[in-house]
């Protein structure tokens, strides 16, 4: 089962990082497969370049969909995961919306704590060097921000947020006291569950794939999906 | 890892049905152990039988929870869920939010199906033979019903929902035109994502253990957990 | 009239104090009848404890409700409410929903403030001596509170809730600037109100009495009346 | 104890109705005060006669607060209600707050079943000959509305809403299947169990007296309210 | 196009500045008519007055409607409203509702501001000498108001609430870092752009014009119009 | 004062309807400067050709944005609306939520009729001859959703929703019996009110511009604001 592990950001450094997150979870029948972004920004964290990286998540899921079983798309916001889910036939799971369901299993309120301000709910202020290495950079701040958000915002279960937090979870889980999610793993777990399901395709309901539709200036792997001359 | 199947009806027919529709899904390093509740109804259908059977199974599994390393609770209102998630240390899930869940996951939109009206949106009004035969007796009828959650509720998923049902969703999935979710294949999937993650134990928050308290006339092994005399 | 007054506490002592303080404002129809769990917790302050309250309840309800003509579960979490609610044809009222459906009349913001955590929006954080003295043990405590629920969270109606308090209400209320509800004394009320309706029991609905269903191990009353070999 | 029973209509007819309705259900110790409104309309069936005569019901208040000790608003549109609550001292309670809470107490789900269409959720469509007998002239289409209400809608617990149905519920009950609450009968128990409590006006929140202030033109006894010239 | 500026409180000072604020963004073509109360309070700041002050600006409206296109209820509670909405053929339009429409166009989140603590989220505590000096007298503690909306509450747009404060947003505008919306000009500007769309008066659904009725005690402009003799 | 009508399809007989929509309605002092998209689809139905049309949009505003006043997003889902909001200097207003507002201030239901299924709550189910002309050809049937929508959903307010359908709202109007909202037409008087304002761009809250960041593979215009090397 090959598992896309889709980096819309355009930092390879960030896509090592949630690789290496996401492989001491994967199944032994999972193949993770990480593909990093070669057009956008190096980091997404707002609503531009969210709109952005989704439309190029699309393109890059429309060269790459006929090789994978399913599809993972590695930052927070989940961008162009509807848009992704309607027009292709494998499942495709978010890491903001695996992480947060995944959240809900272990308690009822969940605290999502970031790096960035336009990102989350209790998120740091200050600048950083490097969004690959924000992790180690903040790591004590973090913590502080986290134990705020169990004890003032009564959190029962907390997310950390954002491809430069993948693998923090693991490195902090002893020093928090209440569970902890990392993404990019409850991501990898749900695109399994799903799968185990072997759902099949809508073809009916908002999700099934849209009718042919004429296109023009668009990607040839996705004005062929588009237009369906892939079938 | 072990898993236990809790059943808080007290039908064996219907924990041979849920743990036949969980075994295909179940990962390797994953050992199901089946209980079935020696006290009770003969199925749980309704808000008086759900705080019944809720405290039978907090039973169950302050008997059982040093022997097992994550717990499922296999009926479809999750009696007894919170509960047990705030007194024992394993992980534990419910049929029915492990099924909504994974339901959004596949969609937005999902409709949940089942045999009995008290249970659900969509159901059956008929009186059936027997509750652990009526996804064969009703087989017909209930796909009758999911077509119409498709069409006239625009569900982009399904679930279809009551212990009865586990193992409906693999025979007629083909003849469904949206992804259906099978609910303690979902509780499986679930309880491992969940334990994939290593999550501790709630120290603070609302989920941790309660501090001891005196009880009286409750089982020994239930009386043991709350005092703490269990450690 | 006899209206059960039922405590699934297993504490005389509560039983006591909710009988002193309901008793000022029972009309002169109305006798009420102080029931204790006799199987439980010494005091309910968290969900697994409620759960098995719950089910306490509804095993204590099937052996008095034909005795009385109404009934109160004396706690504030309202555990076994709505099965009780189902099972039996008298009515029965929680002391929570109680106390917040008469708060909503005199305002429209009300604030509850306890002694217990778990329970509330605004609680005492530290220990306490003995359950059913922690109204006087904590009292200045727990005026500070609830003046910070009037102007830090604006409440127009204070709440003061969880069995212990009641009978606080009346001696503190010179000394608030809002108007506070006694919740045993507002459920008394409003069991009242509901019994000069003289409402029929349901029999469409999801509060129609369940059909007959078989059962194992449950008490003898509580099998009887599902089973319907009471009628 | 006088409580007023407060018509917001002009129709001293449905006063009478209203009157006759309530007595049954209260409680020696209440006298029943009835006043009917002598100006704004007949009977109020829209926003803005529900403005006028909530303004109307403000202006009788100030005329007879200080010989009352309790007022029922007694229009389904609980007009004038709120600014009521905040101007007087004593409680006042409304005929559709009162319903709809004492509602939640016999079920889950209500419905509001009433003869005109502006007003609720279930109404009959065609004219009727008069306000105040409409519940006699149109009971059979009625009665089939609240059928309606209870299969369609999945209602637990029926409000019969509008002054002109009130006592309604008392005639047609033996044929229904889920509780009627009576709204005048509802507002009386309402407004009793306020009154047990012994409220105290707040003197801060929302719903304190406001400050003294300059007005023109107005009413004076509402004049002297507002300008505290009352005290 | 003629527009009515309707102050429904008695204070013409007050309407002179409402006027002002409002003159610079009128098109060339809008005829902005002031009015002023001749009965009710000197500023509505509770729930008493602006039930009051409703009632009052439709008697106001039931004089004046003939002579104008469109009318601007003019004080920041839109009282009366939705009953003028549906009892006359020309658009009404509320302050408030105009602000906060016309807010979300600039942002999400919004925060009100203002000088009385009735009315919203942010406001000053204290007395203050005059009513329609208040914008002059407290500018700089609404300006410290308004940056900890802006910090705190993290608005991305801030409305300045209360006929007081009209013409503010201007003065301030260049000190505050988020959009300000003034509450009279978006009134202006939202009752032109539903003038351009020439919308009919809904002769169907809950703002047709109510059926006539009969009346008693209104003023005979008022009485005209609900009987339907102004025809 | 220019604005830009950004119609993010690739039809340019759309732009040009609506144009001729938007031209009666706009004031004196405003220029509508229509542009079509040049890359994407025909016209945007479904959720992956928004994702695209809002990266497209975003493109298209970083190519004009200096030389005009305030944007409209001329294709009913707003696609790309909130991340051009926080990316450029100027208002940019979206057709959904301009019609929606609007609605809001002629009612308190609103119901959208279109002819696409994805995109609405009443839409058409059939296929169509040509986007461009669909309003045309479907006349009939959309007449006869909308009265669907005001007599079974209880609209006071209609939105026809779609670029197709822009003026159909003027010819339709006297066949309707509630206000008609034109999605263009309230989209030029809504980014006319909000200019009226003279907002300032946020330099705090969620939509002040975001930090400088580098990007690859992006469009000159696009990469340029992105960089903020076109100060």
């Amino acid at each position: 089962m090959r598992m896309l592990l889709l980096n819309p950001n355009t930092t390879t450094a960030m896509t090592d990082r949630l690789l290496a997150a996401a492989l001491p979870v994967a199944s032994p029948g999972t193949k993770l497969v990480p593909l990093t972004a070669t057009r956008g920004v190096a980091y997404i964290s707002n609503r531009a370049e969210a709109q952005i990286a989704g439309a190029v998540a699309i393109e890059m899921l429309a060269e790459h969909h006929h090789e994978i079983d399913a599809a993972i798309i590695a930052a927070f916001g989940d961008p162009g995961l509807f848009g992704a889910r309607e027009l292709f036939d494998i499942p495709v799971i978010g890491m903001a919306e695996a992480a947060m369901h995944t959240a809900c299993l272990l308690g009822r309120r969940f605290a999502i704590v970031t790096f960035a301000p336009a990102l989350a709910i209790r998120s740091l202020d200050g600048s950083f060097r490097s969004a690959s290495d924000v992790a180690e950079e903040k790591e004590a701040l973090l913590l502080e921000l986290a134990q705020r958000a169990i004890h003032d915002d009564r959190a029962d279960v907390l997310v950390l947020a954002g491809a430069p937090l993948a693998g923090l979870a693991a490195k902090v889980r002893d020093r928090l006291s209440v569970p902890v999610v990392d993404q990019v793993q409850a991501a990898v777990k749900q695109a399994e569950a799903v799968l185990a399901l072997r759902p099949r395709k809508a073809t009916s309901g908002s999700f099934r794939r849209p009718a042919p539709k004429p296109t023009s200036g668009l990607g040839e792997a996705l004005a062929r999906r588009i237009e369906h001359r892939d079938d």
